[in-house]
């Protein structure tokens, strides 16, 4: 019998937008059933984000998969009073028979890229739009800040604390299954263990430490119940005396069979602390000891910290990584390129698209560097590796999904290849080529369509 | 037969951090049951925040009404061989039977104010920490900014426009709720709609427009679907020609009885646009038909629109909102203040808190604008309102909940009663002293706990 996985329930069709469903009705009126195309994809990036990595595939082609209106969802729609019957009853039968087309979970993409592209019946593929943009925009968002903290920590344990001040139940959630993708160690969320199998981590909290009036007695009481896992919180009233406190706890612990694994450090200056408490333990002769740190980390702490050789193992990081705090939301859309075969574009000042299926091709120098990209047309050939793939046909994946430590290991080969200006927290551009091909069909789409 | 409301599922109790089940696992073992009492508040405020309004308190309580262990859960946990098999047990039991203080949602508050206490034996109050956080947190956060964006448009009809970029499907529906709760008007979040019974909003999107060969058609189109909401989206290719072509078209539409409400735009420069917008609607005969605007759209952008008196009836504020976009995170904690009858603080660097069970009494001017607050202990008096009440004992509300509706006007009057300064974008000052008793019993916290 395998162990059934605790997982958080889904949100139903009705997580939508109102006008997807006017939209839709509108449609269904005019029976315009032709086959759409529409592309997810960054409008530009932020000056502190050289890249972004694609992320939360897995969680948009489930939601394609299971995309149905429950009858009370139907029911709660009728009585709205806002649509037809004969609409209602479409919308009863309505799945999703289409294609998707992606770029792999831990890609780096850059602006103008698409992530995903969806064909497939109008109504199908605009109905999707708010909650395919709330899953992806999510989740890439996350695994590249992920990225940049990876990047300035490498070597150093890092786990994911960020669920109480992440927006919600599922940001919580599925910001530990993209950090993890984008190379954190582990993550403090139960049910982000549960549901995505993440290696979880924990320690205590300061409650812990204060409902107990004397600091040794918490240590040594928790050290007796959870004897495996054994990090000790040494803040809570004073930070170098909770060090020498654990100094002289250790062999008392020690005569019970049971080691002190680490410290943790919650509080003031991290790397001025931890340098006095690796002294204190290392002078104890807990050499084996390890620091961990945690309070307002960040990628920027991490390069300072780093930068001075600050003794700190591993870090939680919590806030600003499961908010995006310097950047909480990506300039993103999802657009239609083409419908009933004639490319489509907006016009709209300063969020004008680029029109029909696109193809990103990225080239490599002799180091396995990517040196440039190509954003051209699908059929088009330019040098380089084609980056979007099919991954679903007639609304069912075409594979099985890869594994989550898949697609963690893919995105290290990926972060790998990056040239190591995009790597650093200095801004830094990389070239994508608009092709010849893209330019000559957004003109088509301009004369055929949308005419002044 | 009442109809079904369709809602977003909640999450169990494995959406919650593993220290807190490591925790419990250590006061299981040495019998740790006695009362503890936690406090929700926030640390300090941003610059860019003269206050926040509480809110999330009925998600909270519906969290520890419901609060189980499931069977799954259970078994999950039992198979990471991390817990002893009595604890297991002891979770298997575990409901949440303690007592519920709080300020009333929609009211402001201030650094160091608890908007939340909770009674507790310690397992129970430690337990439900991550996800109060989570709730109380996020929708204070959004409460709090949509406050800010109500206060800058006057007799403005707002609408969430924020589903997309919010982070993850429970993201979406709160923010709904926090931004209704502050005086928006409606959202174009259906599940909002269903769950909470928010008014509903939405008009077309760029692809439908696009999806038509021809702009005019497309206008045409959709207002013979759904003539009873006909707002339409002008800029997809030229704003002043889209509003021209609404001018055109209005005479035939009213033939058949349909009215043109609106117009949108979301691109460009939103109040010279509008204006030239108005121009053209006012000579076409259409003084009638309303402008709505949106993109980027934030407190700041409607501070300068009001200013220039751009001829906008109505706006869609999205991503902006529902990511708290400036400071998409408070400084907030729920701290162990009171345990076995002995008050409790840590005393951490930049993280020391305030022991015990408080109040906070607001005072109130001559014109009933709020002008002081004392945040003290409970039982001890001062003069003003008392603003921390009962609503829950032995784990069950005491009253039922108030409508949102009347939620949000009480908050109405809440925030007609904030000083002007407080009001403004302008970063603002309140005063919240702190009492004789509270400093009195932080140093009787200090000398009876965690002695040096």
């Amino acid at each position: 019998m395998t162990l059934q996985r605790p997982q958080l329930a889904l949100p139903g069709a009705l997580l939508t937008d109102l006008y997807q469903l006017t939209m839709l009705q509108a449609y269904f009126d005019r029976g315009m059933f032709d086959t759409a195309v529409f592309e997810f994809f960054a409008r530009k990036l932020p000056a502190c984000r050289n890249f972004y990595l694609a992320a939360g595939l897995e969680q948009a082609l489930d939601y394609l998969e299971q995309l149905q209106f429950s009858e009370a969802e139907l029911e709660w729609l009728s009585a709205q009073r806002m649509f037809k019957a004969a609409f209602i009853d479409y919308l009863a039968g309505l799945r999703f028979t289409g294609e998707v087309h992606a770029m792999a979970e831990g890609t780096p993409f850059f602006a103008n890229e698409p992530i995903l592209r969806v064909t497939a019946p109008l109504p199908e593929a605009q109905l999707a739009e708010s909650r395919l943009v709330n899953l992806l925009h999510f989740q890439s968002l996350i695994a590249g800040k992920a990225a940049r903290v990876v990047l300035q920590a490498p070597g150093k344990r890092l786990v994911d604390f960020g669920l109480r001040r992440a927006h919600g139940a599922e940001a919580g959630l599925l910001a530990s299954r993209a950090c993890y993708l984008a190379g954190f160690s582990a993550t403090a969320t139960v049910l982000a263990g549960a549901q995505f199998g993440i290696p979880l981590a924990g320690t205590m909290a300061h409650s812990f430490i204060q409902a107990h009036v004397d600091e040794v007695a918490a240590f040594e009481h928790f050290a007796n119940s959870l004897p495996g896992s054994v990090v000790l919180l040494i803040d809570t009233y004073d930070t170098e005396a909770g060090a020498a406190r654990v100094v002289d706890l250790a062999p008392r612990l020690a005569a019970a069979g049971i080691r002190v694994q680490g410290v943790r450090i919650d509080s003031g200056d991290l790397g001025e602390h931890a340098r006095k408490v690796r002294a204190i333990l290392d002078t104890g002769g807990l050499n084996e000891v390890t620091i961990f740190a945690s309070g307002s980390v960040d990628e920027y702490l991490l390069r300072d910290l780093q930068a001075k050789g600050a003794p700190i193992d591993g870090y939680g990081v919590g806030t600003k990584l499961d908010t995006s705090a310097d950047v909480p939301a990506l300039d993103c859309a999802y657009k239609l390129q083409e419908y009933a075969g004639l490319p489509r574009r907006k016009r709209s000042e300063g969020k004008a698209t680029w029109p029909g299926r696109k193809q990103v091709y990225r080239q490599y120098d002799d180091d396995g560097c990517c040196c440039g990209d190509v954003l051209t047309l699908e059929g088009d050939t330019a040098p380089g590796v084609a980056l979007i793939k099919p991954v679903m046909r007639h609304g069912r994946r075409l594979h099985p999904s890869p594994s989550l430590e898949e697609v963690r290991a893919y995105t290290r080969l990926q972060l790998d290849s990056l040239p190591a200006a995009l790597c650093s927290l200095d801004p830094a551009a990389y070239p994508v080529h608009e092709s010849e091909a893209l330019h000559l069909l957004a003109a088509e789409a301009d004369r055929l369509v949308g005419r002044p």
